[in-house]
This record gives structure tokens, C-alpha cells and sequence, in this order.
């Protein structure tokens, strides 16, 4: 039995339920799957301002965590806090975005991402840049609906989405496109008969990158960027964030 | 029921046995293995010219299987003929070290490789070269037996291995380490406790990335580079290589 | 006159003194400098789950200053939450390493960066990855103390610090070396004459980065990535921060 | 007198002899030359499928000859088995694509490629990017006949590809255009007419760039990746091509 | 008091005037201005042919030039020379296009550069590559008329400048646009209200960041890149020129 | 007959004789060298300032030739003034440095440089990275005397110019390594036994390239980057440079 726990960073629960439920659909037989929610913060992410308090709700909630668990997936396609939990937690930590890009780019030579909320578009440029692979991006394009928008009414915008998962295809040249956006989960199922490439679901690339690591039960780093950092006092936390910091 | 077909493109069947076996430890319960050995080559690959035979016979052993796939895995860390499979098979196919490089760079910032073969050292940094990665590639060590030598008598290997391993660690600043090589599949997990970084075993990344891709019963590419190529008259050719091509 | 905010997001106010103090010995004669410090998490930053938490706390504090301010000055070298305060800031934001790391680029060609806290190490190389330097970067090195242990001692470091530096020039190739982290704040000037190349303090380059661009007085953008974000409703934020978000 | 072997990977000895004739045209008045065709595979090469099947057709055709030679042109624009021919052969080996992105550097900063064959595109983009040469790539241009329609009648194929040639140049940047393809040798210097920036013919470049090697009898390396690879029993081979490696 | 010495190095006395009238609008108010014009060579530089003279222009006005001096601000956007200044000067050298596109680094992720003579597009994407920052610039985009054009009638290209501007951001994705180009100097605050991003002002950010190096007094290097490289004869320049280097 | 003219943009007259006696050794029966040497400038090229000289002074020799051209070489190792030669000339323009990393990198994957004059190193690693080539360079090693103190006296710099290349294959990974500099003209082949991988000699690498491209009689650019750039008032210069500028 593998226990994978989901951390929404943001403060919606209905998106946390949406994921859950995707992943669960994704899932291996033999994984069991809890889900958190951010306990402040932005309703949903997506600006660079919500991204960086969104960092902190995450470690905050895996602070307050006591449940069991052999790896850890971070639900907001875009990562934020994804090396501060990898820091501190004692098994694998899996990025949706991160895990998309890299399970996209098992899949073909150049991906596409499309997504909800204008902003993101330059966020997860930059987010691929920093992974060091800009080279294997063919774009990002977004649909002027956030994925909290879209969550709450996939139906409205499955011919948008349709129509920028073929642009990045017969424009931008892209071989496989990530549907990314939490509240996205399960779309690209329900997409892909409508364009002419493989399309990847970002919840669902999550699940299994986290349940493939957490397979091999990889040991703790005992040095080096991945191992628990120095204890450091802090004021104004929550009492568990302060106790996993100090 | 995921059906995931390995292809081994090398011609020692012992060594496709050893891959089966330890693909089986790792695979989800609802998956079914089946493993087929290159007809035609080196006994073991360790060279550029083995590595072009290889990918030739990794086709020929795909264009040859009828049974039913949902997913590839080409099982030569190395990856012989990667691409020209992925351009063929109707289903996702996955290099053995591709994937692992993936996964590793979803588990860390910068990975090593240590693996067996003194020639392969150059042939896998150009190979994370081709992938776009290099930038992540902490380094490639190698360590004196062949892949083949390891797999026949691997207790004999399990210090040198430690020892690179552990060099990748604290002199190259890897965050994670892959133990690549058909013939090292199953010693990441035995090694684990000798190193203070987390090993990911080839075969185990190989299997999880196929069966997540499967799961997500992506459609075949109609156009652009992972379609079906235009048909192409050859010549002596398998003749079930030729009708693939023609 | 100017007026520049400069913002520790660390929760130790004599750190914001001292880096106060040297901004003060840099600063144009027309410029007027305030500072604030961050009012929850960790006493310093040297992990990244440190980091995580700053970004925040580096947004709570200009959501909460009420002053006049033509420019901002990040004042933690390594610039958690620096591209959340350019969102929603009116003014210029400089990052501490960000503007080092640009003004030692300005005065030749490769550059290396010298600081306290072990963890900096890797942090700054991604770091410096992320703004696309990669390739102008000789080394970090990091010497044992943190940074907060340099700032309260400073004289018992000088001499790790001379030979960290020295080892940048002579075997990592740097043309130009930075002093980094707001604990080493002014001890550039202190070293300069034990070190075989030019020294550049973080403090003094951050302060006069902020004031090249708000000389300049660009204005705030009104579409792109640097343009307020769409309002977007929090719980269990700062009053002023979930203002400044909604 | 300098001995060069020209190898046609694809099946067409009629290319072969197109490109052994364009060869001439432009080789030293010291330089001899022979040409060979691959033994099995396909026609002609527009697929990674074939260009795996021809990686191992051009090794076992150098296996296989037994004539002088000073160095060896692999005359496919794309070079399948350019790092195994190095590897074996004890004279230099050139491929006709490496060869002219490299003459096409030294020509000028950006260079654009125009061939037959839609998949070539990306094909050619990679085999670029493989290079480390993808920033002085301006375009890689396409017409729709293939290598071997051009060939077969080319009077057809010039205005398309004058048309090709100047979208790079105009559109795309490039300071200079390759003809690429085997199938196009020769045309490049009938198209200069129609095109403002300078067009290389990649048959010329291939053959100067083998002649400039052999004039300066390189030693064959003794180690590293360009030295003989350790011997390996192989199976199904042809017998020159198993003594090769064996 | 801190001393800064322009150096225009064409041979158009005007456009020095008029750098040097800009600079000091920007300048501390303790800081001390001199200029210089190169004494051969083209009017204005336009091309790579004027670009080669111009470094040697540039580097024989400093050779003659005896007053005192704290930094040096090389005046042309492009940087003729600016090597071989760092190499001989005892203080800091700053290139004014190098300073730009390091400041808009600052300012935000990309940049473009808007300036006159059709020539720069390739000469200025090629400096950028140079200093590693091609993955930060968005575009350059030139006007018709050249500098010098522009300097002499400045009202008539403003329409096309921020034509040009905003091309920048709305099309190229720019967060921030440089008004390069010595003959632009002071136009980037006439059109700020004309663009919906910020525009830096290419003397601006030199005069800013040759003071901020100043201010920190580092040492002439000693040793490696912008160490004093050893005498040598000459014969057929200028006697402080010969002096310099001998 | 082809014509090539070597120009030595250094103001030594027995280096060039050096060089046009090598490259005859190398150059077709059917080729037609001459040389000319620098007229102003430093006696030879070992810094940034004597390469800014030397720029001009390669420029200034150009414009003074009127005999008969099918090709240039530059004739100093580091090319300077390459843009602007290929900009005026109307037959193409090859760099020494330039030819010789793009003649090993069709040799092998990565290559090293050796040359004499300390300050090469960070300039050729400089030159290499403006080339895009930066992830082929093994390594730059320079030996202490100069270039016109081995073409002085060659058999003392011989132990060390073969201690240095060793260095370059066994701990820096090169594949080839090139004998850089007019001063080393002729060495490579007397190393090549002293050495376990190919030597390249860069004036043999420079005639190659530069009769390569003159067999092709590629046209002169009427538009782009390599074309003639508009004409541009000049003072102070030779008479010949002037019209050709002007």
C-alpha cells in the first residue's frame, strides 16, 4: 500500500476535491490518496503575489500534517514551495507542473502547456526556464477563463481549450500538450478527440510520477540540497511550522 | 489491464529476463509484462557502433510483436532507436534512460549517473545533452565491468558502485543518483543504505513512466513528428520491418 | 530627493540596522532611505523552506508600509518574493543578489559570489540559473558561519572570507567577486585589499541599482507580467495584504 | 593523392551516383573518390524509422569495403551513424549535414537549411540542437518532394525551392542557406541566381571539409570516444561488419 | 566627489555634446562629467566595418586622456572596444549598452532594445548573445534613421520610436524597452506616457552604473581577465596609445 | 585557380611569412596564396587592447589590397575584426580561430585549444562562447611563452605544447585538439606522435575552410547581416579605408 498526500495551496476546497478525484481516478489499486487545503491565502493562483504566499501555505500545511504517507504531490500546476517541501519532508515531494513537463517530455520532443488565467502564461515560461528546459517548450497558452473559473464550469470551456491545444500543435509545433491547472483535473480526457496530438492531464501525471518514486522508497538525503536543513528559530508561525523549522 | 511491452535490443536473453524480472517488483497490479530480446547485434551494448545496430534491432523486434501494448519500454539504458519508435508505435514508448533522467530531475535539482561500461560515459552526456538536460547532469561515472559483467556476478560490483555513487554525491554535487544499465537492474535498492542520497533504479522509472503515460490512453499523433510516417519501399528488410515502413 | 524602502524579510532587526547603515555610506546625497523588517518567520534565512516563508513576509511588509518611496530594495541576498513585489509594486523593486549579480556582469566577465550559511550554495546557483547567468558564474562558495553569525562577528570571519574570495579568483576564474548577504553588509570595502581582483558589496550595489531606476522614473506597466495582477479575494491574511491582492 | 569513400546509407545507387558526380565537381584535382550504397533499408530516408534502419546500413557498408581510403563522407544530409562510423574507422569521417552547418559558421552567424521531405524539419532542428548549433539555426525549411523526387527531376523542384531559400533569408534571418540533401546536390549553384545571400551546396561542403581532414593525417585517437571500442561477439550480422566489432 | 569620463567613440562632435548634456540630468549631484570624442574614424557607427575602427578609437582616447577619473563610460550602444578598456584602465569601464540591458535585467525578466540604423538588429542581438543574455531579450527593433538622424532632428522619429516601443511589449513579449544609441539620449522620457511599459534610457542606466562601481572603489585587478596584460611594441599609432601598451 | 589572401593582422612580417609557408604545405595545387602583413598596431596580439588594434588594422589591409581574391583568411588566432572583413569583403572571409573550432567539431564531439600568451585563455573561451560553442569546448590551455616566441624557437615550446595537449585529452575529455596561433603554424603535425588523440593545425584547418567556400563562388549578401553596409563619412583614416567605408 502506497499513501500519497495531495496539497492544495490554495484556500479553495472545492479544487482540492476536484483533484482528489481526478487522482484517485489515475491512481494504482494499491495507493491511497489524502488531500489538504491551504488554510490562508488566495482563493486561487494565479498571479506572481498569490504564488508567493502560496509557497508558505503549502509548507504550512505539510507541517500540520500528521498522517502517514510515502510521497507527497503539490497541486497547483506552477509548484510554489516545491524545494521548501522537498526540503523538509522525509519522502519524495512531486510538482504538478513539474511532473507534467518532464512526463511530457518522456512523451515527445517539444510540449505545449495550455491553461486558465492570462497571467500564468509568462509564470510558467519562466517556471520551464528554471527546471533548464526552455528548449523543449513549444509554448504556453492560456484561455482568458482562470482555472477556478473553469472548474466551475468545465463545459463552457472545453471549445476554448480545444482551440488553443490545436494551436500549439499546428502552430507552435508542439508533439504533446499538458492540460495544466488544477482545476483543470480530468479535461484532457474529455479533450482529446478534438485535437490532433496527445494531450496529458497534469493531475494524472502527478499521481504517477509520485507513486513511481515512492515505489523505490528512495532514502532521505542525508547531505546536500535535498537533506533537512540546519534548525533556525522563527516568530509568528503556526506551532508546527515552527517546530519543523527550529 | 495495462499490457507494457519490453523490448531488450541487445541479443542475451539473460539480460531481457533480468529486466522482466525486476520490472515485475515495480509494476502496479493491474499491469502485464512481456519482454522480447533483439534478433539481430552485439551481445551487449558499450559502443557507438553497438548503439547503431541496436536501434535497427529495436525496430525489428517492435515491427515483429503482435501482441497487445499499451505502452512500450525500451529496455537499453541509452535508449537505441528511441525516436524511431515513438514515430511508429501507436502507443506511448519509453526509453529506459530517458525516463530515468526525467524522473530524477522530478526528485532533484542535478542527478548523476553511474552505470557499467567505460564508453558509455561520453554516450550518456550526449545523450542528457540531446535532451536539453545537460544543465541538470551532475555527472556520468562509470565503473570498469560492462553491464553484462555486472549482471553475472553483481556482489562483485556492489563496492565499486557504492564508491561511485557516493563520489557523484560529495564530489559532483548530485542530489540524486540513477543506477542505469539493464544489467543493474534491482542493486539501486540493494545499494541504498551505502549512499546519502536517494538511487533511483532504470528499470523501476522506466515501468512507472510507461504505465503512467498508458494509463492516460493518449492518441496517436496524426500529425507532426511522433505521427506515422509516409510509407517507404525497402529492401532487405525482416519482412515484417518492411510492411511496417512501406 | 528620493526615496528608496528597503525591506528585510528576515525577522532580526539589527540585520535591517546594519544593512541600513551601509545603504546610508553608499546612497546618493539626495536620497532618503527607511527600512522595515519582516514580522513573521524565521530569524534568518539559509534554507529554502526559510526562503518559502520570506517571499511572503517580504510582500506582508510593502503591503503594510504606508510611506513615499520611488524605488524598493529587497534587502536578502538571494531576493525571496522579489518577483511578487514588482507586481504590485508602483515603483522599482531591486533584488540584493539580483542587482549584484548584474553590477559584478557590468564590471567583467565571469563573477563569483562569496556569503555565510552552506545551503546559500545551491540556492544561489539556481538562483543565478533562473536569471540566465549561468554561464557568467565562476563559483558560489560559502564559508561555515551563517551570515547572522558574520553580522554579529564580523572580525572573526574576515579571514575565511579573504581566503573564500581568494579561491574564487585564483582557481575558479572570476573576474570580479560579490559579497553577499545582508550580514556581510560593508565588509567589501574591509577585504579589499587582502583579494587579487575587485570586490563588490551586495548593499551598495542593490542601493545603487534602485537608484539608477528610480532616477529614471519609469512607469508602472499597464499590461505584461509586471503589471498589477486581477484581484483575486484571501482568507486569514494581513488586513493590508489582503487589500493590496483584492 | 588523397583516397575519399563516399557512403549512400539509402538503398538508391542513382543517388549514389548523383552525389559521387557532384562530388567531383568539386573535389581537389589530388582528391580520388568511390562511393557506396547501402546494402538494406530503405529507398531513401525521410523518417527517424529509416534513419535508424541506415545508421546501421552505413556501418555495415564501411565494414564491408575494403579499398584506400584517407576519409569517409557519410553522404545522407542527417549523418545516421556519424558517431559509429568515428568510432571504427581509422581515417576521419565527415557527415554531409555536419559538415555544412559547420562551413555554413564559418560562412556567416545564421544559417537556414532547405531540403525535401516534410519530417526533415524537426528531424534536422534536433539533429542541430544535438550539435549545440541551435542558436545559429535561423530556420530549417522544408519543400514538399521528397529528396528523391528532386532528384529524379529537379527542374520541378527550383522555383519551390528558390522560394524556400529566400523565406529564410528574408523571413527567418538566415545569412546564409544550405541546400541540404543528397538528392539536391548540385542545385545549389544553379538556384544563387534567384536567391540574395549565399547558398552552400552540401555535397561541396561535405567533400572540402573531408579533404581539409585527410590533408592533415590526423593520428586515430587511442582513447576516449573517438578510439576503437572494446571487441563484442555479436550475432545475425554480416560477417565483416561481426569482425568489425568482434 | 566622483569623477566620470565619457568617451564617444565616433568622430561627431555634436553627439558627444549631447550625452554629456544627459548624462549630467542623471548624474549625483557629487558627481564631476568629462567627455571625449574618438580623433579618427566614422561619423557615426552604423556597421561591423565602423564598429572594428571604433574599439581602437575608443582605446586611443583613453591612452590620451590625463584628467582624473573614477569610472569610464564608453558612449557608443554596442561597446566598441570595451574589453580592451577594462584591460588597461585602472577603474571601472562601463559600456553603455552593456549597462542597459543590465539594468532592464534588473527592471524586469525581458527586454527589448529600440533603436536607429537597420544594421544594429543583428549587431546588438549578437552583442546580447555575447554576454549570455540572449533568453532575456525579447527583441531589437531599428528604425529607419540612424542615430545620428535621430539626434539632429529628434521630434520626427518620436512617432516612430514608439511605434517601434510598443511593437516591443504588446508583440515580443518585452516587460521592458532600452532606448539605445547615443543619438537617443534623453528621448525615452518623451515618450514614456506613449507606452504602456517602462522605457530605460540607455545614458542613464551608464551614468548609474558607472557611479554605483565607483562609489565602491574596487581595486585594478591584479591578476586573470582585467589584470594590465604584459608590454608590447608597436609601431605607426598614437604616442600615448604606444605608451600605454608598451 | 583559386586566389586566397592571408592577411596577419599583427605588424610582424616573419609570422606572416611563417603562416603563407604552412598554409602553401596545405593548400590545393590549384590554389594561389598571398599574403600581407598589418601596417600600425602591436607586433603581435596577446591582450584585448592589441586586439582591438588589430581589428582595425585587418580592416585597414583589406581595404588597401587591390590584387585578385576568391577568398580571405584572417591570419591571427582569435580573428579580430572577422565581422567587419566579411561585411566589406565581396568573396568570403574565414577566421583562423573561427575555421579551426568548426574543422574539430567536425572531427569530434569536444576539443580543446592549446596556444602560448596566458591572457588567450579567457579570450579564446570568450571567443568560442560568441560562437555558440561553448558546450563543445573541453578546455583552453595556454603555455607561457607567447606565439612569436615559439615561432622564434619551436623545438624548446615542444615538451610543453605536448605536456599541454596530453592534459587536454586525459583530464579534460577533448576528442581533438587544435594547435592555435600563427606562431604554432606547422607544429601539429611534428606533435602528432606525442599526442594520443588528432591534432589540428589552424592555419591547414583555416586554408581548408577558406578554399572550401571558394569553390562554391557563393554570391556577396544583398541583404542581411553579410551585406554592404550604407556608406558613412569617416576622418583620420587611411585613404583606401575611407572609400571603402565611405
Amino acid at each position: 500500500m502506497t499513501d500519497v498526500l495531495l496539497i492544495n495551496p490554495n484556500t479553495t476546497a472545492s479544487i482540492t476535491d476536484l483533484v482528489l478525484k481526478t487522482a484517485k481516478s489515475f491512481a494504482r489499486p494499491d495507493t491511497k490518496l489524502r488531500a489538504l487545503t491551504g488554510s490562508f491565502g488566495p482563493r486561487y493562483i494565479a498571479s506572481r503575489a498569490a504564488y508567493a504566499i502560496a509557497g508558505h501555505a503549502a509548507l504550512d500545511a505539510l507541517a500540520n500534517d500528521k498522517g502517514p504517507k510515502d510521497a507527497v504531490v503539490l497541486a497547483c500546476f506552477g509548484d510554489p514551495g516545491l524545494a521548501a517541501l522537498k526540503e523538509v519532508s522525509p519522502v519524495p515531494v512531486v510538482g504538478m507542473a513539474d511532473a507534467s513537463i518532464l512526463q511530457a517530455c518522456a512523451m515527445g520532443n517539444r510540449f505545449s502547456i495550455v491553461t486558465g488565467g492570462e497571467r500564468w502564461q509568462s509564470m510558467l515560461e519562466e517556471f520551464v526556464a528554471s527546471r533548464g528546459l526552455s528548449l523543449r517548450l513549444a509554448s504556453v497558452r492560456t484561455v482568458a477563463p482562470t482555472g477556478a473559473d473553469i472548474a466551475r464550469n468545465p463545459k463552457a470551456a472545453m471549445a476554448l481549450l480545444a482551440k488553443g491545444c490545436t494551436a500549439c500543435v499546428r502552430e507552435d509545433g508542439a508533439d504533446v500538450v499538458i492540460l495544466g491547472g488544477a482545476g483543470l483535473a480530468g479535461l484532457a480526457a474529455k479533450l482529446k478527440t478534438m485535437v490532433d496530438a496527445p494531450l496529458l492531464d497534469g493531475v494524472a501525471c502527478a499521481i504517477s510520477m509520485a507513486e513511481g518514486l515512492a515505489r523505490q522508497k528512495p532514502i532521505k538525503a542525508s547531505s546536500g540540497a535535498l537533506a533537512r536543513p540546519a534548525p533556525v528559530p522563527s516568530i509568528n508561525l503556526s506551532k508546527d511550522l515552527a517546530k519543523l523549522l527550529g
